[in-house]
């Protein structure tokens, strides 16, 4: 079952202990792209400037992405410039260059519009809106937002929670969406408005999810090396979506899977700038770190 | 198997944003003892004023705790009083009175010296070797430790842990005591100064332990109300090993199942002021809440 995702393809720049990588290839929707392609096909809508070419585009080559609705726009492309602490578990924006992200209208190819998966990136929420308003019967939606959202369009940000079974955001924009500092109690804060299921990031502390059937608490495998933490989450977002869609279930125990195979994504990110490891991932990578993911959290019964 | 424990039997004095509780019952020994104690006997050693009296042994009574090595001294019980910040998650020492624990020599009762199980609370590390000296054959140590002595008695710290299998600290903690941020890499330096086993408690995050057998992570059970957290580190350390002794294994299996038994004994302690709702827990709510972890953590292989 293929899925219809929108938001950000960008050139990020970003400034790491470990190094320096200039206007390299990020976005959320190509994090997500990429990760969500080893398990379904994708269709990308998002918009580039004329200065993102052939060589950039070939990231997406080879794997089932569809680009018919990556539109390019005369003008640059979005850039993002930011700086990592000590620790990496901090970052300054050091610029945003919205660019042609600033006029992004997103429109859905007529061969899109029979997607019964849509992932809303993190984009206005009025444009997320308008993506639904274009396919025909969405079965699943899945939103990411973030505080920008939250504050400056909290009333838009509802109305489209109101259409989406599936949200995934940070601990901190889980609080501050709800206004509740503990989790629990913002969780069905959030449920309450919408989103059936929702999913917590809480980076190197691992995942929460909050459902019909309860919780789910995922941990983050313990790395001894992150090298670049810029597209985790979104990388995250494609292979929790990518995984539920190939399955073709919504219960609780296939989302519990999808959790462990988001995070699997998830730790290769983060193990070179941009995706540039993902992009030489295969399969069997993949499925022998899900088992990485059992043998740190199994325990027997009493 | 019973266990042999040292550390603080305290008067807490405990602001929360709940409430304000006024010299009740604290300290490492009581909530370790008590934790402990629901699995196996346990022998307590340590020392209180002369302001120490019946009403407040009276929590250890109709228990398996053995008090003949906590010792009554003249002058007043040690006092600790703290204030946490709205969300719980840090806090203020407001004052600390040692009293009688500043001149506090752990004397070891001649019953208590075959213990094959000791729990070397947090205190001086040279206290703490001198009751490993006066215990025959020690076959399982445990020991927790803090930051005050990892700055301040650096060398008698190492020479400690080198005779300890277990040691229990916070990521805080770990990451001082190893000079390394990442947590990796900070349980690799710690195991090679003695304890085989490492176990990193991280708040509302969860544990994380490190051994021969590879990590385990256990999550923190998602909580609603947290009340007051003062303690909880030292119950999750009883129900830790108190549950491991009572098993008379020391295989990764069991040390994965006493970490769920130490997190679910914290789940109790933080639910009321002190030692309140360890005093009136049962086996059965117990048992219960370890199969709560298991719902919480279950996820199917691919």
């Amino acid at each position: 079952m293929s899925i219809l995702v929108v938001g950000s393809v960008a050139y990020d720049t970003v400034e790491t202990p470990f190094g320096r990588a200039e206007r390299v290839l990020g976005g959320s929707a190509s994090f997500f792209s990429v990760a969500a392609s080893f398990f379904t096909p994708v269709n990308l809508v998002g918009v580039v400037g004329h200065d993102f070419g052939e060589r950039q585009l070939a990231a997406f080559h080879g794997r089932p992405i569809d680009l018919e609705g990556l539109e390019r726009m005369e003008g640059q492309t979005f850039h993002w410039q930011g700086r990592y602490s000590l620790d990496l578990n901090s970052r300054d924006t050091v610029c945003t260059d919205l660019n042609v992200f600033e006029f992004f209208q997103p429109k859905i190819p007529a061969r899109y519009r029979d997607s019964e998966v849509v992932f809303l990136g993190n984009i206005d929420p009025v444009l997320q809106r308008q993506v639904l308003e274009q396919v025909e019967r969405p079965r699943l939606v899945a939103c990411d937002t973030m505080n920008f959202w939250i504050h400056g369009k909290p009333d838009e940000l509802r109305k489209t929670l109101g259409k989406v079974q599936i949200l995934l955001v940070n601990d901190q924009e889980a609080r501050e969406l709800s206004g509740e500092w503990n989790l629990v109690k913002a969780a069905a804060a959030i449920r309450a408005m919408g989103p059936r299921t929702l999913v917590v990031k809480k980076g190197e502390h691992g995942v929460l999810m909050f459902g019909d059937a309860g919780s789910f608490a995922a941990p983050a495998l313990p790395l001894e090396v992150v090298f670049d933490p810029t597209g985790a989450g979104d990388t995250f977002a494609g292979g929790f979506l990518g995984y539920l869609a190939s399955t073709g279930q919504e219960g609780d125990a296939a989302l519990r899977r999808a959790v462990i195979m988001g995070s699997t994504l998830a730790t290769f990110c983060v193990e070179a700038f941009s995706l540039d490891r993902l992009l030489r991932l295969t399969r069997p990578e993949i499925d022998e770190r899900y088992r990485a993911f059992e043998r740190l959290t199994r325990f027997e019964s009493l």
